[in-house]
C-alpha cells in the first residue's frame, strides 16, 4: 500500500505499549487520521486508560471509541460455537479464535460510520490472529484498506520499538522495557499464553503462566456441585438463576478458576503452517462444553449426534482459521442451530480439582425411554426378536463377502 | 432355527451364572454338544473355576477352551483403535466394543477346529454386543448358525432362571439368587457398568459401582509424572522400561486406578435404536488416549492429522456398531496406521486426583520448528510479508461475495 | 402381528392385480375393514379403474381415496433433493426412494383421518420400499401397526396368489397370469424396471424395457436448445415460460424422452444387504440436475459448494435407505436450503441424443468476475504478487515435513 | 528473490514463444544458467523443435533434458487418481492438475542431478498450476529457489513480450504475433482451454474450441461396442488386448474422440479464490470413469463404496488444489488403493454421439448375488421375515422420537 492512500484508519487499540506504538506510527507513516477502538470483550482490564492515552497520543475525542461487548461477544459468538461442541485438533475451545471476528466486525462498523477507508491491527505475522481480523475485515468491507504493522514496519528488535515509544512520548512502564517472558491474550472466555519461554515443548509451563485458574492441586478438597440449565442449547441459568450470557460465562469462570478447570497445554497446528504450543486456560468453556454435552445426550437423536459430530472439525478449523464471516460457517450454522431446537433441561455437575464430572441430565425433550432400555419387564416396549432380523440384515453383505472369499471383511 | 439342526455348538462361557444356564439349556434344548470357550480379556478373573464348572455340567475336557488373549487383545484390537483416537459420541473409549470382536474370532476359529456348525453366546436381545458378536459370526463364517439364548428361551423372570439353574444342578451363590444391582463387563481396557440402579439418568452412580478407579478424592495429593515412549503409534515403554502391549496397559491401568483417572458417566445412542446409560471405568486407556494425541501433536502433518479427526467419529461409529471385521474398518485402518509411521517420541505425563495433563512431548520425527514459530528473531526462516498474500488470495473469494451483496459471508 | 389386533387398515393401493390381491388377504386374514389409498404422482396411469376396482371388491365409497399428489411431490420432495444434486453411488438420481415418504405420509394422515390403527404397504421383503415405507410411517405415527403383506403370506408362487385372486373373483387379466418379464415403479421423476430378465448384470437391458425415453439412436439429428430459470435453487420457468413445479418436470420429461435423456443401467448397494441391478429413467430429473449444478456453479462460494458436495453421498444414502422423515434429513436440508438462497439465474442446454450439454448460465447473484479472472488487463483487480505468499505458505508445513526427512508429503 | 542468488535453474521448457522468452528472460535478468526440461506428457507434439530451439538459446547440450513420461504419468498418476472416481466439483476429471505434480517432481530431480538450486515454471500468477507446481516443489526440496517469471517481470502487453522475443532472436511464428483466441493445456489425459473468448460464460464455446473430439453430431450413427478388463481398480487390456497403461489411455482416447465423447463446459472455483470458464476434453478419461464405476459396482463392498464416495471430493479438491505430494494426499491414496484389491473383472461399453453407456458386467470377484436379490424362488438365501426386525430397529429411534413428540423426525 503507498502511505499516501490511506485518509483515515480504525485501529483496534488496546492502550498497551504495542498498540500505542502502532497508533503513532500510523500517524507518522501513513501521516493519516486515526480512530481508536476498545472493545471489553472481558479481558479483565480497565477501558478508561486506554481512552486517556489515546487523547494522550493525540487522537481526536471523537474518535475514540470504547464499547462494552461482553454480552453480544458470549450471545452472538460464544454461544453458537458451543452449541457445535466444537474444539479444535481434538482440544482446543477456540477461545482466542471466536474474539477476533466481532473485533473486526465493531471496527468495520467504526470505519463505515467515520468514514475510513482503512482499518489496522496489531497481530505480527506470523499467527493466526492477522488472518482472522482481516479475513473479517475483507468479508464485511471487500474495499478496505488494511495495514498490519507487524508486518510493514522495520523494528528489527524490542530495543528499537521502545526507541520509538520513547521518542514520541509513549509511557513505557518499568516492566514493558525488559520484554514479558511470554504473550497472553484474554477475553470472556479465556486466557492465552504463547511464546518466549513456552517455546520448547518438552519443557511444562512455568506456574506463573496460569493466570486465570488456580492449580488442582490448591482448589478445595470438597467438590462443588452445581446444575445449569439449557434451552434450545444455551446455558441460561446456574443454580436455578437465569443470567444474561455474559454474566452466566462469568459465574461459570469463576466456579471453573476456584476448581481449577480449564488448562491445557497444547501444540497445535497454525492456519500459516507451522506448529505453536499454547498454554490455554478456559475455565467456564470447559464446563460449559461437558455440561452441553451431557444435555444433548439425552434430547438429541442419534444421527442428528453424530452428523454433529462428524462436521464438527470442520466448523472448528473454520473458526480456527478466520472464516467465522464466511458462506460455509454460516451454512454449518443453519445445521447446528436447527439440531438444538430442543435441546433443553437441566444438568448437573460436581466440579472438582480440575474435573467436571456430570452426575445426571434430565429434559422434558428426553429421548431416552426407561421402557426401552430396562433389563427388567418391559411390557413389550422392545421385542427382542427384532434384533435378529436387525443384525442378520446388517451383516448381510458381510456373509455375502465372506462367501465370495473375502472372510472377516477382507478386501 | 430348528432346534434339530444343531450339531455342535462353541458357546463363549464366562463359568458365571448366566452362561452356565446357557450351556445348558443348550444341552437341552437343542440337545447338541457344547463346547466352551473362556478367553482371559483382562478381566481379573480366574479362569480355573470356569474351566471346573464347565466339567461338572459335562463338558468334556477336549471341548473345554481356555485362553489367555491379554497380549493379542491389547496388541490387534486396542491399539490399532487408540491410533485413532477413537471416541464414540465425544467421549467413550470404547472397553466393550472392542473386545467383542476378538472373542468372536476365536469362537469361530474353534468352530474351525472342532467342526461346530454354531455359536452361541450370552448377550441379552437389547444391547449392542449381541450385534458385535453375530456380525463378528457372520464375517468369519458366513454359514454359521448363530444362537443367542436371551432371544429364544422363554425364561419369563429371573426367578425362572435360577429355578432352571437349580433343576440342573448350577450352583448359584447367595449373592446371585438376588439380582445384582446393575450388571458389569469387564477386560484389560476397562470396566462398565449399567442397568437396574443406573437406569435414571438423573441420578448420580453409587460409589460402589466403581471398581476398577479410586475416587479422584481418595488419590494421592501429589501428582504422579511418567513419560510415555511411543513407536509408530503405538506405547512401547513407560518410565524408558519397556513393556508388552498387555503389560504396558495393566501398567497405566495401575497408574490410572490409584489418580482416580478413567470414570466417565454417560448417557450413549445404542446401533439398536436406543438411549443407555453407562458408567465406564478406563483408567490405562484414558492416559494412554491422551498421551496418544501429544505424541501425534508434533509429529503428524496438520492435514493428517485434520483428516484423521474428520473420520475419527465414522471409525468409532463402525466399532461401536460391531464392525470391527469389515472392509470399511479395514479401509479406515489402512490410512489410520499409513499416518503413525512417525508418530514415534516421548510423553510427559502427570497423573493427578482424575486429570491427565500433558507437560511435555518431544520426537526425532517432530515437525515443531522453534525456529520458525519464535516471535524472536528467526533468521529469515518465515517470512512475515508472505501473509499478507496469503490472507488476500484466502480472502478473495469473500471479498468478491460481498462485492455481489453477500457481506459478511451471507448467503 | 396377531390377526385379530387389527380395525382398520389403509391400503396403499396401485389398482392392480398384487395390491388387489393383499387388499382381499387383508380382509380374509385380519378380518378387517380396508381403506384404500391411490395416489397419482405422476405414474401417468388412469385412478378411476383404481376406485372401481376398490367398490368391486367391497371398499365403502367412504374408505377410498385418491389423491392427485403430482404437485406436492415435484415441490415438496423431488426440488429439495435436487437442491442438494443428490446422487446415490454416484449414478442413481432416487427416483423411486423419493416417492415412497410421500406415499407413507399420505397413508399415515388418511389413518389419523378415518381411526385406523394400521397400515399396509405391496412391497416385498427384499427390497428397499418396504423400509422407505415403514420407517416412513413409525415416524409418522408410532404406535401404528404395519402389514406387509408380502413377508407374511404364504403364497409359495405366482400360481397360487392367481389361484387366490381366482378364489375371490378379482379380475386377472391374461398378460398378469403368465409373468411380467420384469417389475416397473413410476412416478413423475423416473420408471425404474427390475428383476427377472434383468437379474444377469452382464446381460444387456432389451429395447423394451427403456419405456419412457427413446433410443437416443431415434433421437432428432438436430439438438434441442432450451433455457431454463432458477430460483433459490429450483427451476421456475423454461424457455421463459413460467410452470408449476409438476408442470415443470413433466415439461422436461417430454424434452428429455424426445431427446433420448436420462437412461441408467446400474448394479446398486441395497439398503437390506444386497446388490440389485436396476434400469432407470430419469429424463426431466437428468435435465434438471445438470442444470442445476450448472447455475450453482457460478452463484455458489466455492466452499460453499465444496461442503454441499461433501455431505450430498451421506443425504443421498438418507433418501436411498428411506429417511426422508428423519430429523438428519431435515438438519441437512436446512443447510442445503440455506444454501440456495442465491442460486437464482439462467441456463441454456442443448439437449441431443442422450446428452444434456450446458452452453451457458448467467445470474444476477453471479460470483463469477471477468475482471479477476481476465488474462488480459484486470486494472489491478486482483495483484498476482499475492499468490507468492499465498504458496509459501500454503507449502510451508511441507517444507517443515520435508526438512525433516519426509519429501514428497512422504509420511 | 535477489537475482544474484541464483546460480542454476531448471525451467520447464516447452519451446513455445512463452517459456522461450521465460528463458532469455531468466539468462538475462538472473544471469544464470538455464537447464531445460521438455516432457512427453502425451501432449501430441513433436519434441524435437524444443531441444533445437534450446540449442539455439544458448542452451548447452548437456543442459537440456527431453523425457517421455506418458507411461509413469498414466501409470503413478492418472490410474491411481481414476482408483477414486475422483471428479471436482462433480464433473471435472482433473486432467490439467495431475500433470503438474509430476512435472514438478521431474524438474526437482533434474536440480538434484545437475546441482541447481532454482527451479522456475511459466504458469501466470492467476492460476491453480503456478501452485500445482511450486507446491511439488517446495515439498520435493524445501529448499529449492522458485522463480515465477509471469509473477515478476515487466512485460506489462503481449506487445512488450514479442517486442523482447525478437530483440532477443527468439522466433515468433506469425501465427503468435497476434495473441491466441484461447489459451490451451494438453496431455495424454486431456485437453484444457480457457481464456479470452472463452471468458463470457453465457456464451456458447465456438466448435474450434474442441480439438481432441469430433462433435456428438458428426460422430458415427452406429454405436461403438467395446469391453474393458480390469484389475485391481486399473484399466489393462481393451476388448481382450492387454496395453500398457499409456497405450491403453490413448486408444480409449481414440474411442472417445471418434465417439464425441469427453466434452465439458464448466465455471469452476479455483483454489486463488476466483471463479473461472474452462472447456475440457477427456475423451478416453470419461470412458474410463464410467467403466471403473461399473466394475467397482459389483465388487466393492456397500460401506467400502460408500466410504469412497464420501472422501472423493476431498480428495478431488486434494489434487486439484496442487498437494499431489502431501502427506494427506498419501493417506488417502493407501485407503483407496486398499479398497481396489478385488476390484477386477470386465465391462462391457456401448460408445454412442458422447454417450458412455454401461451395458455389463462381471467379476470373478463378484458380491452380486442373483441367489439373493431374485424375486424367483431363492431357495432360502435370504429370510424375508428378517426385514421386518431390521426396519423396527432401524426405525426405533424415530419412533422414541415421535412418541416425544417430534413426529416426522421433526427437530
Amino acid at each position: 500500500m503507498r502511505v499516501k492512500d490511506v485518509k483515515k484508519v480504525v485501529l483496534a487499540y488496546s492502550g498497551g505499549l504495542d498498540t500505542s506504538v502502532i497508533l503513532k506510527w500510523l500517524q507518522t507513516t501513513y501521516q493519516c487520521e486515526v480512530v481508536t477502538f476498545t472493545a471489553d470483550l472481558g479481558q479483565g482490564e480497565e477501558l478508561g486508560p486506554a481512552r486517556d492515552k489515546a487523547l494522550m497520543l493525540g487522537i481526536k475525542p471523537e474518535n475514540i471509541f470504547i464499547d462494552d461487548l461482553r454480552e453480544e461477544f458470549t450471545r452472538d459468538f460464544v454461544f453458537p460455537m458451543f452449541r457445535a461442541n466444537a474444539l479444535y485438533e481434538g482440544c482446543y475451545l477456540l477461545g482466542t479464535s471466536i474474539a477476533r471476528p466481532l473485533i473486526a466486525k465493531r471496527q468495520i462498523e467504526i470505519a463505515e460510520m467515520v468514514g475510513a477507508d482503512a482499518v489496522a491491527h496489531g497481530a505480527t505475522g506470523k499467527g493466526n490472529d492477522q488472518v482472522r481480523f482481516e479475513v473479517g475485515y475483507y468479508a464485511l468491507k471487500p474495499d478496505v484498506k488494511v495495514i498490519a504493522p507487524w508486518r510493514e514496519w522495520d523494528f528489527s528488535s524490542r530495543t528499537a520499538l521502545i526507541a520509538f515509544a520513547e521518542q514520541h512520548q509513549i509511557p513505557v512502564s518499568k516492566d514493558k522495557r525488559g520484554e514479558a517472558p511470554f504473550s497472553v491474550d484474554a477475553n470472556l472466555l479465556h486466557s492465552s499464553s504463547e511464546g518466549k519461554i513456552l517455546e520448547e515443548p518438552w519443557e511444562a509451563p512455568d506456574e506463573m503462566v496460569w493466570q486465570r485458574t488456580i492449580r488442582p492441586e490448591d482448589a478445595p478438597d470438597v467438590a462443588t456441585e452445581i446444575t445449569m440449565e439449557f434451552e434450545r442449547g444455551d446455558a441460561v441459568a446456574i443454580n436455578g438463576v437465569r443470567l444474561s450470557p455474559a454474566m452466566l460465562l462469568t459465574k461459570l469462570n469463576e466456579l471453573g478458576r476456584a476448581n481449577g478447570i480449564g488448562r491445557l497445554d497444547l501444540v497445535e497446528n497454525r492456519f500459516v503452517g507451522m506448529k505453536s504450543r499454547g498454554c490455554y486456560e478456559t475455565p467456564g468453556g470447559t464446563i460449559l462444553h461437558v455440561a452441553h454435552r451431557a444435555i444433548e445426550s439425552i434430547t438429541l437423536d442419534r444421527e442428528v449426534a453424530h452428523l454433529k459430530d462428524s462436521v464438527m472439525p470442520r466448523y472448528a478449523e473454520i473458526i480456527y482459521n478466520g472464516f467465522w464471516f464466511s458462506p460455509e460457517r454460516r451454512m454449518l450454522q443453519a445445521m447446528i442451530d436447527e439440531s438444538q431446537a430442543s435441546v433443553s433441561g437441566e444438568v448437573r455437575l460436581k466440579l472438582y480439582k480440575g474435573n467436571t464430572i456430570v452426575t445426571g441430565r434430565r429434559s422434558p425433550n428426553s429421548l431416552y425411554s426407561m421402557k426401552h432400555v430396562t433389563f427388567e419387564d418391559d411390557q413389550g416396549a422392545y421385542d427382542q426378536f427384532d434384533a435378529q432380523g436387525f443384525i442378520k440384515l446388517n451383516a448381510l453383505r458381510l456373509r455375502l463377502g465372506a462367501m465370495a472369499g473375502r472372510k472377516g471383511g477382507a478386501l
